[in-house]
C-alpha cells in the first residue's frame, strides 16, 4: 500500500466529514501518512478544487479525496465533483457509501487509484470484482457506519483476508501502534483511522471535542438509528442516549418518530466547530478509550510506527524468529 | 503464560457447558495447549472428580476446570465442586461469571493458579485486585456472554492490557494464527478459544453441529436476551432469530416474553449432541466465519502456531527487524 500510494508509513486517515479539510490532510501527509480530503464538506466542486489547492500549498505529499455516496434529498453532483478531483490532480480517491462502479472508469482513465470502504467480505470483494484498487473493510468497531452486520475487525479482517486479491486497509477502532502490528497480522496492509485523527492537534475540531474523547472510555459510544437499519456508531452523549431509548422502548421505530428530536439539536457541524459535546449527535469510534492525549500529526504517525515496529521486533525475538 | 502454565503453546481451550469433557481437554492437551474440563457439565461434584481422574487417564500434561458462577434456581454447590478439583489435582481454574473472590483463598493455599473471565477492563482490574493469577477477556465477538458493553477485542484488549499487571489471555473471535499473532500484538500472552474448539475431531459434539460451523459464515451469529440485559452470542438458527424478532419489535421484554419460545425447543446440550441444528439455542462466536475445516486438535494447534510464526516473521523481516 505504501508504494501503491508513494506514501511512507501504512497509515491513512478516512474521509469524514466537517473534518476532512486542508489542514488535517496536509498534516497527515506530511507526517508520511495519507492524508484524506473530504469531498462533499465543500459545499461545491468549485470549492472542493480550491480546498485541494489549498492543500496542495501546505505539503507536497501525495494526499486522496473521499467521495462518500449516500442516498440525499437533494441530488448531488457526484460527476462534478470527481471532476475537480481530477483536474486538482489528486490520484487517489476513496469511495464509501454506494457502489462506485459508474465512477471507476474515469478515475481509471485519469491514474486515479480507488479505495473502496466498505463493512462486508462481500461488499470487498464486489469492489475487487469491479476494478477498485484496494478495499478498505470496516468493523463493528467503527465510527460512523458500521453497517448491519456487527462482525468485528478481529474476525472481519481475516474472513475478508482470505478471500482477496486486492490489497485490504484495515479501518475501524484502530489508533495505537499495537493495533497496527494486529492490523498487519490479520492480513490488512494500512490502516485507516478517522477518530484517532480528530484528537490531533492539526484536526478542525473544537477542543472541547478533542478533550471529550480524550476523557471517554470504550463504553462510551453507541449505536443510533439501528431500528431503521441505518446505524450509526456516535458519542454517547444525553441526545444520543435519548434516542436509544426511544428506539429500544418502541421495538420498530419510524424515522418520523427520531426526527423531532434530532432535528431539535445542533448539527454535527455546530457540535464539531461550537464544542458544546451535548448539543447535538456527532460520531465516534471505539477507539476513544484508547486515546490519551492530543499530539499533532507527525508525533502521533512517529509513535504508531515506533509502538508496532517495536511490537513485532519483541514478539519475533522471544520466539526466536 | 506458557510457563505460568506449564504447557507448550499459549493456546487455551476455553470453559463450554456439554462440550468441556475428558475427551475435547485431553486432546487439547496432549496438543501441548490447555484443555479445560466444565464443571458443571458435570451433575455432582463427585462426577467431576471422576471426570478429571478420566482426563488424567487420557493425557499426563497440565489441564484445568472451569467454574462458571451465575445465579441459578437451585443452588449449586460451588464450594464442593472445588473441593473436587483441589482433589483431582487440578492446578489451573478458570472462572466465569460473579466475582470469584470467595474462592481464592482456598485455591492459592492449594497452589492452584486461577484465570478470571470478564469482558470489561473494570472487572479485569477487580480480578487482578483480588489476586488473580491472570485474566482471559471476553470481546463483543465471541460465544455466548459478551456482557452489555459491546466493545470489541480490537479496542478491548488493549485497553486492558494498557491497565493490567498480571497477563492477559485473548478471549473470544479467535481461531486461526493470524489471530494469535494479532492477539499477541495486542498484549495478550495467550489465547482462549471456545468455538473453534468446538470443530475438532475430539469435540464431544454432533457432526452435524460441527459441519453447520463449517458451512456458516461471520454473518451467521445473533444477540438473543439484550432486552433482558442477559446477552448471549448464539448461532443464528430459526428459533434464534424469532427471539430476536420478538425482541425486537417489543423493545422492552420480559423472559416471560421469551420463555415459552425458549422452553419449547431441546435443550443445548440435545443439540450438540442430537445434531438438531434448529432444535434449540445453541451458543457459536463470530468465529464461525473463518471455521473451514474439522481438524483433530493436535492439527489444529500445529497449524496456528507455524501461521502465526509465519505472519510474524514476515512482517519483522519486510520492515527489517
Amino acid at each position: 500500500m505504501t508504494q501503491m500510494l508513494g506514501i511512507e508509513h501504512p497509515i491513512i486517515q478516512g474521509g469524514m466529514m466537517w473534518v476532512g479539510r486542508a489542514e488535517l490532510a496536509s498534516a497527515v501527509s506530511n507526517a508520511g501518512g495519507l492524508g484524506i480530503l473530504t469531498a462533499l464538506t465543500q459545499p461545491s466542486p468549485e470549492e472542493l478544487l480550491r480546498e485541494i489547492q489549498r492543500c496542495r500549498e501546505m505539503t507536497d505529499k501525495p494526499f486522496g479525496v473521499n467521495l462518500t455516496i449516500l442516498p440525499t434529498i437533494k441530488p448531488v453532483p457526484y460527476d462534478e465533483y470527481l471532476d475537480a478531483t481530477i483536474e486538482g490532480g489528486v490520484k487517489v480517491v476513496e469511495t464509501a457509501g454506494r457502489n462506485p462502479q459508474e465512477f471507476i472508469p474515469r478515475l481509471r482513465e485519469n491514474g486515479v487509484r480507488i479505495i473502496h470502504k466498505c463493512t462486508s467480505v462481500r461488499h470487498a470483494l464486489k469492489a475487487e470484482s469491479i476494478g477498485c484498487d484496494a478495499v478498505s473493510v470496516d468493523g463493528f468497531e467503527c465510527a460512523g457506519h458500521p453497517g448491519e452486520d456487527d462482525v468485528t475487525n478481529l474476525v472481519l479482517l481475516p474472513a475478508a483476508a482470505k478471500r482477496l486479491t486486492i490489497p485490504m486497509i484495515a479501518s475501524g477502532g484502530i489508533g495505537n501502534g499495537r493495533q497496527l502490528a494486529a492490523a498487519l497480522m490479520l492480513g490488512a496492509e494500512a490502516v485507516n483511522m478517522g477518530t484517532r485523527f480528530v484528537a490531533t492537534r492539526e484536526a478542525p475540531v473544537h477542543d472541547k471535542v478533542k478533550q471529550a474523547m480524550v476523557e471517554a472510555d470504550e463504553r462510551q459510544t453507541t449505536l443510533i438509528f439501528r431500528s431503521l437499519r441505518n446505524t450509526a456508531r456516535v458519542f454517547g452523549n444525553s441526545i444520543a442516549k435519548e434516542v436509544v431509548a426511544i428506539e429500544a422502548k418502541q421495538g420498530e421505530t419510524d424515522f418520523a418518530d427520531l426526527q423531532p428530536l434530532v432535528a431539535g439539536t445542533r448539527g454535527r457541524e455546530q457540535v464539531l466547530e461550537g464544542g458544546d459535546i451535548e448539543g447535538g449527535i456527532w460520531t465516534a469510534g471505539q477507539v476513544i478509550g484508547l486515546i490519551d492525549d492530543i499530539p499533532d500529526c507527525a508525533e502521533l504517525l512517529r509513535r504508531m510506527v515506533d509502538e508496532a515496529e517495536q511490537a513485532i521486533r519483541t514478539r519475533a525475538r522471544s520466539l526466536g524468529l
